[in-house]
């Protein structure tokens, strides 16, 4: 598979609680050399880089993040000022607990409420597949397909696991043909990235691509 | 040390990301037996616990947790709709990045932003000594005695490292009088506990002591 066609699909992401700015722009370029779908950040640098981009790429950040358990009308509020910042894609971690409780109907109206906050925007559902059970998976894969989100993604990368090909395979199977799927944590060779979109994810969230993509270049290949 | 006199130090925790609302109540019935300090829970299990304790034991929460790099305005709204719900304690991550950027002004403007927004309520500031270097730690005992907060706080718990001794001996040399010590993150003994207390820590983050309160009783010593 050409990495063109690999980066193109690519979250580029810098999700670190140290990053700074200087980090956060690099990612930015990079995002926009590279044309990468969009660069993953976090919200308290969403509108610098949003003035910063100017509209050469999406900018997506996270809600409810990585923990998920904040009331929903915090992570309405999150969602709310995220795209008033500028922000066209928004990654909400569910509630694990409304989940371990067996709390269906209440996770999907959480994630329905964020997708009202988000208006317009593309909004992908986390639900954290290394703490689910397959059961809980695949419940989880229909609450997302009824809750109008696009996307339902494996992970936060700041838990124990991340996407594995099992749970790219699970997703496939489970989702409505409309929501798509986006495979985060621990994604590092280009190997992982085709596995991944091979077996049906529409999106990949990782910040190693873009290296192995300058390495590819830096031999000639790219 | 009489285990009672350090569990009344103790904010008994539960923060991990499935928790459920049957191991929350757990918590809430153990602080009030053994009188900790507080309970210490998910933003989205205050208002049911606040219910549930009626007053008999504080609520303490946690915002913009555990990565910190949520907006101000987040982290304030998230403040007021903790104290809405019955919250009487909040605690707080700082945004890592701008220290790293060594803003260390717009640190402490919003400490005192979200210090505005917890009203007369106990504001407890995480600042994650395991990511930061000596100097950044030195430089926050200093924002944190000028932002009007009540507590100094080691850790998150979802990070690499907890508190440690030699942080809260650094912490008692560079905060101001006023400014409590809270040590949280890998306090596992009775020993641990009774050394960051005689070090200078007025409260605990922890959910071990309350069990080692249990065995003690059983063999007749509490």
């Amino acid at each position: 598979m050409d990495i063109k066609d690999i980066l193109c699909k690519v979250d580029h992401t810098l999700l670190d609680t140290c990053a700074t700015w200087d980090k956060i722009r690099t990612i930015c370029d990079e995002g926009m050399e590279f044309g990468t779908a969009s660069v993953c950040i976090p919200p308290s640098f969403v509108k610098q880089a949003a003035e910063y981009v100017n509209g050469k790429i999406a900018i997506c950040t996270v809600i409810g993040f990585p923990n998920g358990y904040n009331t929903t009308s915090v992570k309405c509020s999150e969602a709310l000022e995220a795209v008033r910042d500028g922000a066209s894609e928004i990654d909400m971690v569910i509630n694990l607990g409304m989940v371990k409780e067996g709390r269906y109907s209440a996770v999907r109206d959480e994630i329905r409420a964020v997708r009202l906050a988000c208006g317009d925007k593309i909004l992908k559902v986390i639900i954290e597949t290394c703490k689910l059970t397959e059961e809980e998976k695949i419940e989880m894969c229909r609450v997302v397909s009824e809750s109008g989100a696009d996307y339902i993604k494996t992970s936060t990368g700041f838990a124990e696991g991340g996407a594995t090909r099992e749970d790219i395979s699970l997703m496939t199977a489970n989702v409505s043909p409309e929501l798509k799927i986006k495979a985060a944590g621990g994604i590092k060779t280009k190997k992982d990235a085709e596995d991944f979109l091979l077996l049906g994810a529409d999106r990949l969230g990782t910040s190693r691509l873009i290296s192995i993509a300058k390495n590819e270049a830096a031999e000639g290949a790219y």
